[in-house]
């Protein structure tokens, strides 16, 4: 039924650049400090269940909410992590790694097949009894995703086996059948897996499922979370969060409307409508997709794409409501907005999604990940005083895995295919093998993106091929130009895309310009904490004032003027060098006179040069003050 | 010692004016609409214990602090009030009940003195064994300022003879004595009280003890508060607040230079510091109240005067930390300022000390009461969405009693005398019996002050006589104009105030002529809240605008040009009239197209009239958005 479908990333070898060097620092230093870190922190040994297990023990109070029940699902996302770099370059470290988890796992497996490794440990008796909190169906979500991911990498299906069998359990006992449970998990991912275990297989009643889950939740009365609390003995009135926003099960998901409540488990859901959407050909469903992007994007999203802003929900407050130094933004909220915008490219291949992919990926998402590949941000906030850190672990690490599994296979966001037609949404040094009316073509992109807007795409093919190749205009470019073996070509944008529909030879060359220049950027004037404010972007990166590279001022007393020209420097001796901009800048000071708080007439500025950085890799350079929003003079 | 001693508000009577209609308001309405709180609220019957008192019953954890605790100093605080009142005119009804308090009192007090009606009903055995959460000796403080004022108002001593005789059992329980308790109070007051008392009572035992409390506080180690969590079998290091910064016990006053931690706690130890310096004439003292001074005004005081911009401690963060919409600025705060204030004034007839005060007088403080009297501000934020509004009552009431006993006595911070001098600090329509070297003079104040800056000072003196008038010029006053019997005089300032020394006839005339024009007003850089920001003021009158004066766009949107004109409106039809300021503004609005939340230019404005009410003003008519910083454009 779709009408895009991505080019895995498998298919899509980066040969240099920009992402090599992420890439090759996740495969060589992320991934291995990952296993050490499951290994030191007691997550791998979690799952070596004593045999036989032992009868309830250890139960923890029903509202406590111990990071360990989510362990699982950080040994899937390694998994998962540790399978794309397998499908880079086998390894037989790695493989065995995966196969000791799979024999745990296999052991741990109950004869019904459920595998919760926390119940099965501490409290088998009340397994399926707290959906809302227990994240039972999410660890099940990530280990299977961790499963297809190793068998798609190596051929190894034994992991995806036991996994297939838990997901026939949990097929078994959820559902609307008369000896089901009509349950759905409080923190949705399950019904991401499930319509990757479809792909993978082609076995639609995976996908049925899915469909189950997204349609049940939010159904009432009864509301299911209330059922299962009053079963537990405890008062459904009595939620720790208070209302069901937290978790989007407020109403049915085709009646939501705004983006509400925890933001990963937001983005996951509406990754899984994306693409319930698109497998069902179900346009109600992607109408409620399009509404709720609208309100993210046009309300409720930092300029770096972050999204989020409460510590107390880890998720949305209000309308316009994006503080910066308090900001949460949380880098799995960013990479799971890239997993949405990728599904609502399958819908419609249109630039306002991979405009948004672009931005998080670039900036809010990889932000997340330290320079030497071994230190995450959990929270990114657009603004610090120097108290903001990188964490070498988290007690909660979903985000260090997340940005790993992300980069591994960043090339997979690279392009799509259609009927007859190819769609690059991402630019970035590379070589793609496709398959285009079943004929093998290779697209291959040179370019120095993003520090330059020039790519240049070669067509390799045995023999001329017709087939429309579409080129995203990003949002952010003012102007571009296009040449087809050195010939302008004028076209106009189909939906953000330039669209060349011809013939193509062996050899034929694209040469696509944008020019970049470093653009100020202002956000609407209902945010309130950016009220007098600019920002810095230039092409897909947002930029910031770092203190260590502005040693004459505090940051936060730097003033970029209205008219001021800015400027852009390579600067090869940072990280594996990277355009700054540059800006004659003032900085407030008062009069050496003024110890006052308050005066009628401003405090005067001097004179300062203003130096930005992209704001992803901040924070590589020791604490530092910093600031994306500089006022404005 | 004093070199300036302040006129007390008996002798100072306010004839009109601005004063006259808050002062009848709160005499009228506040007081007995305060009792009845008192009633309502149980706070009244918790006088009433059951003879003989009950052993230990209902005794609360050890770190559970109910509002109960405090109840006795509500009651203080209320006769305070009402006994300020009745020194306006006596009044049988409020008499009879300060005696049936007074009854209840004297009933309730132990054979030793001891006078805590929580500890006397719940927990006896338990008293002066938790000085630190506990409030025991604050609410003697308030219990005992409460019986010197109704002393003061009728010459009733019984009340008074209760609580003399419960601070000579609190001098005898506490000291450096080889019986004495080394203790101070969690939250100072008795020592202003204990001052208070030895102004009225000339018992110099009672300022030796307040010495003593002031001292021995923050002396370690060992730390008292540690010392005593030890002796109830409590860890000292488990302190619910964490560190002694919060009630100023982090180190001895003397070697305090840091404005921290609660902000009532804080200013009404500043009072007693400041006291017992004039007092004692201690300069060490002073210059320790100078350093704390030059902290708080210079770097953590909102424009409003009102301190202390957090919820979490109630009190002070870093410096230059200024949040205006999450302000905690409690009235009680920004009314202690006022008595700092004061007795800063006591030491030196500096301006920068009535400056201030009168700052928090028309604004932080006077913010607390609204205009019916009888509802009020616990938080004075500087910006509202709209749900910030008035308390009818508070669950801890301690600011309304606070804001009432202030307006009731509001003329006590007009006059300071010094040695044949008299200075003017606070300008209002008024007439003031003075004794200036044992002879009476009167001074009349004529003056629609603070709508207008002319002030007419006329003397009546019987004979003529040579005396010093000192006329504070305020910091925020340009220039400035004096005549004396119409002929204009020149004289330079004396520490802010013009000094007019001359044989003063009967009759003789002073004008004063303050310019007040609308004024912008610019925040120190460091604060972050307020950059491109400005304020608006008048006089002493800080400025905001409130969304019911401006209906064609949200607050937040409204812009002030840095060039725009800034007029004055008299507005008879708002309470009793008031002064607003008018001013050609810019309304930020996007463009119809531009559903976009970032955009490379400027978002569009409009014209719009901008209108700003006094800040105390706010809040009277229904819940509003309000913004006292409006963006400058």
């Amino acid at each position: 039924m779709r009408r895009f479908k991505p080019v895995r990333f498998t298919a899509v070898r980066v040969e240099g650049g920009f992402w090599r060097e992420r890439l090759d620092t996740v495969l060589t230093r992320t991934i291995p400090s990952q296993y050490r870190q499951l290994q030191e922190n007691g997550i791998l040994d979690s799952l070596q269940i004593p045999q036989p297990p032992p009868p309830l023990r250890i139960p923890v109070g029903e509202h406590g909410i111990s990071t360990q029940v989510f362990w699982d699902s950080d040994v899937g996302k390694w998994i998962e992590a540790a399978s794309y770099a397998l499908s880079h370059r086998r390894d037989a470290t790695i493989e065995d790694r995966i196969e000791r988890i799979t024999d745990a796992l296999e052991r741990a497996q109950r004869p019904d097949g459920y595998l919760n490794c926390w119940y099965i440990d501490r409290e088998f008796d009340r397994r399926w009894t707290n959906l809302r909190d227990r994240h039972e169906l999410y660890c099940a979500g990530h280990l299977l995703e961790g499963a297809i991911a190793y068998w798609q990498a190596t051929g190894q299906r034994r992991l995806l086996d036991v996994l297939e069998r838990y997901v026939d359990h949990i097929a078994a006992t959820f559902g609307r059948g008369p000896n089901q449970r009509r349950g759905y998990c409080g923190h949705q991912e399950i019904e991401l897996a499930l319509i990757k275990l479809y792909h993978a297989t082609g076995n639609r009643k995976r996908l049925e499922l899915a469909s189950y889950f997204i349609d049940e939740r939010g159904s009432a009365p009864p509301h299911y979370f209330d059922v299962e609390a009053t079963a537990r003995g405890d008062d459904p009135a009595k939620y720790w969060f208070g209302n069901y926003e937290y978790n989007q099960s407020h109403r049915p998901v085709r009646e939501q409307n705004k983006v509400v409540g925890h933001a990963v488990r937001a983005m996951y859901m509406y990754t899984a409508m994306a693409d319930l959407a698109a497998d069902l050909g179900d346009p109600a469903l992607q109408r409620a997709c399009e509404t709720l992007w609208r309100d993210v994007t046009q309300r409720r999203m930092y300029v770096t794409a972050g999204l989020g802003p409460a510590a107390s929900n880890e998720g949305f407050t209000r309308d316009f409501d994006l503080p910066n130094d308090t900001a949460y933004a949380e880098t799995c909220a960013a990479v799971a907005l890239i997993f949405w915008a990728q599904r609502m490219l399958n819908l419609d291949c249109d630039r306002a999604y991979a405009d948004v992919l672009e931005l998080s990926l670039y900036n809010g998402a990889l932000s997340g990940l330290s320079r030497d590949g071994t230190h995450y941000f959990y929270q990114n906030p657009l603004e610090s005083d120097g108290s903001h850190t990188r964490w070498k672990w988290h007690p909660c690490p979903c985000c260090t895995m997340n940005v790993a599994r992300l980069v591994a296979s960043v090339s997979g966001y690279f392009y799509s295919t259609g009927d007859n037609l190819v769609a690059a949404h991402i630019y970035g040094e590379s070589r793609a093998e496709l398959t285009i009316g079943n004929l093998p073509v290779v697209l291959r992109q040179q370019t120095d993106y993003p520090w330059s807007g020039l790519v240049a795409l070669t067509v390799e093919t045995a023999k001329p091929l017709s087939f429309k190749l579409r080129l995203r205009i990003p949002g952010w470019a003012r102007t571009h130009r296009i040449t087809v073996n050195g010939s302008p070509l004028t076209t106009s944008l189909v939906r953000g895309y330039a669209e060349i529909d011809r013939t193509w030879n062996g050899g034929d060359r694209v040469e696509l310009e944008l020019p970049m220049p470093v653009e100020r950027i202002y956000a609407h004037p209902q945010v309130r904490a950016d009220v007098g404010r600019v920002g810095l972007k230039r092409g897909p990166l947002v930029y910031c004032v770092e203190q260590i590279d502005n040693p004459d001022a505090d940051v936060g007393l730097l003033r970029l003027p209205r008219r001021a020209s800015l400027g852009t420097k390579m600067r090869e001796d940072l990280y594996d060098g990277i355009v700054t901009v540059v800006a004659d800048g003032e900085a407030a000071h008062p009069q050496p006179d003024a110890e006052v708080l308050y005066r009628p007439d401003p405090f005067a500025t001097a004179q300062t040069q203003l130096v930005a950085v992209p704001y992803y890799s901040w924070n590589n350079r020791g604490p530092n003050r910093m600031q994306v929003w500089i006022t404005e003079s």
